[in-house]
């Protein structure tokens, strides 16, 4: 009955149970897929799942399950495959397909091209409404997300579209001209699925047209693959702060797991070496005051999370695309500013528990001009970090992390440490 | 001609303008924008930007400047203003406009009635799809996102959906009822806008209707405003990681700003004196052995790494719904073990650098030790706290880091300098 059960369901929610099934019931589950269900589901499970699955297939099954699929969702499936067994998908299936799905496989994965797909229904601008209407009754069935129809010239070029809102709603014998819209801007072929994400958002739209340089009509974009865009783009910045890949399978085994984390770990064990570099350089005077080796790490810490609230906020920033070269200056100089302040303020309770703790002033003392020093660089590491990255096509949300607390820490333990060396000489 | 080009753009692209600018130049761009376009404007911008203009408004001009606008847009602008000053609006609307906007201000911002609309366009089954046709066209223009007529009974009740799409293949001649589509579950509106959310995209949903609890349609929710909950569900996720708000205004003033990050800042202090008094415990052995000063760091910032990593995966599975009571033991013992392996790993290495560094096989030995305990300590607590914190209906990303990371550091220094103080004997 889990073969009825699994069968059963919207292939949206079957994939979601096989992916949040530990490995090997995963395996066990996909064996109980009828084939003519395989293909639905495949395209809804993350990229990991499906090359997991598309490695145990050969060539021809691949194509037999993937036929009847939409050609964007077929592109998708396929580029989790090695180009020679790509190649075999293709020589197995019929021409049209194969000329569509070539189409679209031609295109970069993260642009509008990798993103769209061929299923237009193109209008004439000479014809009326009523014409065009009774060209629509002719299909079986509209392509899903069809909003608009798009207006070609006879070569095929893109020059307007025409929203089902207004067909429905305006007298049947004005022409397709007429009422048109060509302030819509189509989108070219080589944006960035990201840049498309943020039009999309910002134009309300549901789809959108694809063209090459020359304005030809290639296709077009739906905002159900947008919305998988923004829900990708969204995972990127939060797993790669962590080290981690946003197509990482939560349930991946412990054999794939552990080695991918070790190498962040061990990126991480590099710069931690570092920081015991720093503080081995005082190693006489954490001697003669042990207190310092008690809160020393207060001072790092606090760095780490000052920088680190500045480096999300930079980041989101760039992200919504709030942040450029205008007003990048204003934003380094507000966060110095704040990281002062709360220098200032958190120096001055700290100095005072610690000269009460160890019943001593010096130490207090050079603990709050520690804060101080360690926060301002935090702030401005957190600030100009991001944007430095960037320039050197450097993922910030990637290294940022990594870079800031290791310049926290280093500066955290000289600061404190070799402020202390030098009032206790 | 700054304010030819503010009030020349689209309306979203103005916001854009005004939020990416700091806050002097914003007040002064925004006495720029004409008294028409401020409505529009207004709805763009971000909650913190738009108090900040509201609250230099009084009531009615509120009211005159949102005139026009969507309900469910003119819900979310009223949200920003005290009570009182909402009542005030709403009693200088006319009576129509009122009572669409008391409708949805009535249900939660975080529930379906909170983000629909009420433009729904309604037909009954038994009409044919030829008088449908022509009722659409006594209307000026449909609703935005209208991508299907909801078809309902004659007592308001929601039965189904006639999708335009449907409607203009199909023989004019036949009725509703032959080709609704019954198979939609409409909305509950005390569903959460997260679970909206999540429906939308896996049904790949432009817009669906919403329903009390006996069946009557109240309005309808469209893609672009469900775009807009998955972009601040997204927001929250990586801004709370560092104790930031996702409403947090991008160019918010220094004295907006330090204060709040000062709270954060609080918090992580009162921690890492937790993690001081732990090292104070032990203040004797570090007299003793001044390399452990030197090494401890190590191990507390391996542990915080490895239980981050554990974490963000657990919360990513827990926003996608991947994680549920079934799969959830299998994933902490996964993570665990994935712990113990780089656990051992890592620990090999840095015992060989250790002992070599201090030429001393003790504290190679217990590094080694430490490390495993810690790291095993994070991966189990990296998994297990979002857990308990979301049954304790705290939000783990919010609170998870800062608990996580004071178990890592004091199990990772009490473990370290334990374990040196019974070997140093
Ligand atoms: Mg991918
Ligand atoms: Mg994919
Ligand atoms: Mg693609
Ligand atoms: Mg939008
Ligand atoms: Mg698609
Ligand atoms: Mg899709
Ligand atoms: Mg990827
Ligand atoms: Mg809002
Ligand atoms: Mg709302
Ligand atoms: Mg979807
Ligand atoms: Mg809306
Ligand atoms: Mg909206
Ligand atoms: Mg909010």
């Amino acid at each position: 009955q889990i073969r009825r059960m699994l069968n059963g369901l919207p292939p949206v929610d079957a994939a979601h149970l096989i992916e949040s099934t530990p490995q090997k019931i995963r395996g066990v589950l996909w064996q109980l897929v009828d084939i003519e269900n395989e293909g639905d589901i495949l395209q809804h499970l993350n990229d990991e799942v499906q090359s997991q699955f598309l490695s145990q297939m050969d060539a021809e099954e691949v194509a037999a399950i993937t036929e009847g699929l939409e050609a964007d969702d077929i592109a998708d499936i396929l580029q989790q495959l090695p180009d020679r067994v790509i190649r075999e998908v293709l020589d197995s299936m019929d021409h049209q397909d194969r000329v569509r799905i070539e189409h679209v496989l031609s295109f970069d994965e993260d642009t509008a091209g990798g993103l769209m797909n061929t299923d237009t229904i193109t209008v004439r601008p000479n014809i009326t409404l009523d014409v065009a209407m009774r060209y629509l009754r002719r299909h079986e069935e509209l392509p899903e997300m069809t909003d608009s129809l798009l207006v070609v010239n006879r070569n095929d070029q893109f020059i307007g579209v025409l929203s089902l809102r207004k067909l429905l709603v305006s007298d049947p014998s004005v022409t397709v001209r007429e009422i048109m819209d060509t302030e819509v801007e189509p989108i070219p072929a080589n944006m960035s699925t990201r840049e498309v994400a943020q039009l999309f958002e910002r134009r309300d739209w549901v789809s959108a047209p694809v063209v090459d340089e020359n304005h030809y009509l290639l296709g077009r974009i739906t905002i159900d693959d947008v919305v998988d865009v923004i829900r990708e783009e969204s995972d990127h910045s939060l797993m790669s702060m962590a080290g981690l890949d946003e197509d990482e399978d939560t349930f991946a085994s412990v054999f794939t797991t552990a080695p991918r984390r070790a190498i962040w770990l061990g990126i991480n064990l590099l710069t931690a070496f570092i920081a015991s570099a720093v503080i081995n350089l005082f190693e006489g005077t954490i001697e003669k005051v042990v207190a310092l080796a008690v809160l020393m790490p207060i001072v790092a810490s606090m760095g780490g999370v000052a920088g680190t609230q500045t480096l999300t906020v930079v980041i989101r920033g760039m992200a919504l695309g709030h942040i450029s070269r205008n007003n990048s200056r204003w934003l380094i100089n507000r966060e110095v500013l704040v990281g002062l302040m709360n220098g200032v303020l958190w120096a001055v309770i700290v100095a005072a528990a610690a000269s009460y703790w160890f019943d001593d002033y010096i130490i207090g003392g050079v603990i709050a001009a520690a804060m101080v020093i360690n926060l301002i660089t935090a702030s401005l590491a957190g600030a100009v970090l991001p944007l430095i990255l960037k320039a050197l096509k450097i993922d910030p949300a990637l290294a940022g992390g990594v870079v800031l607390t290791t310049v926290t820490d280093v500066v955290g333990f000289m600061s404190f440490l070799g402020l202390a060396t030098y009032f206790y000489r």
